[in-house]
């Protein structure tokens, strides 16, 4: 059976919030095989940096190009535009969203720079970031740069 | 006197290549006050997402987005897409550009969402991308998705 890598970010996620983080998870995917997976580290970590999606990348390592551009991202929530320019400086061709009713990203943008992007609403993805954000509100807008 | 934090980027810039790295320094400077500075550090920490606008993004750890709106951030090298990207997320309003003839970052996207852009095309700025370049173009090309 394929492995559906969105699976793999909802665990991110989940590790994320048993940390007391915020629960964004995002898996690099080549060619069926996970290269990173991680999640948002703000409040582990103390970083403005480590989004979910900014994490995998970080823990995939240094990557040729060329094997980036042939790379999936899966993500649980819609890419900001932090995580959707590292999406643009790598040429990662594909991002699958787990949701975006929460927030929309740039997925316009990735658009426009050739990035296949498919949203599913992942009602798991949904309740994760709705529950978090009830109890947590100012550290999701930290989170957003709101 | 006041203090020009281009200097302090490529001082930055400087000990990235003195550790064997890509020499771009970059600093976050809030109300003529350092509150983060850093280098690209792909080789050192075999990092993929550690720019040098990231590094000192990072290094200024959890900051309100009332603070980041004030910010501006002086950076040797026309930031990337992931950079800008970042630069968009914290609505930092003012960017500080050593010079973007080695490489031009995503300068229209940072204007198009009012970010005010300055360009000093410094020639040590300049200097320093195209003598690592010239011995380093593999590193250099990895360093920006080529």
């Amino acid at each position: 059976m394929q492995t559906d890598f969105m699976q793999v970010a909802i665990e991110e996620a989940r590790a994320g919030l048993a940390e007391g983080g915020i629960p964004i998870g995002s898996v690099l995917v080549h060619q069926g095989k996970v290269l990173g997976r991680g999640h948002n580290r703000r409040v582990q970590k103390g970083s403005a940096i480590l989004h979910g999606e900014m994490d995998a990348i970080e823990n995939a390592g240094r990557l040729t190009a060329k094997v980036l551009q042939e790379c999936e991202l899966y993500t649980t929530l819609s890419p900001c535009p932090m995580c959707s320019g590292a999406i643009v400086l790598y040429k990662i061709p594909r991002v699958i969203i787990g949701e975006n009713r929460t927030f929309m990203g740039e997925e316009a943008w990735l658009r426009s720079h050739g990035v296949t992007v498919e949203v599913r609403q992942d009602p798991v993805c949904i309740d994760l970031m709705q529950g978090f954000i009830s109890k947590n509100p100012s550290l999701w807008n930290e989170d957003i740069g709101c």
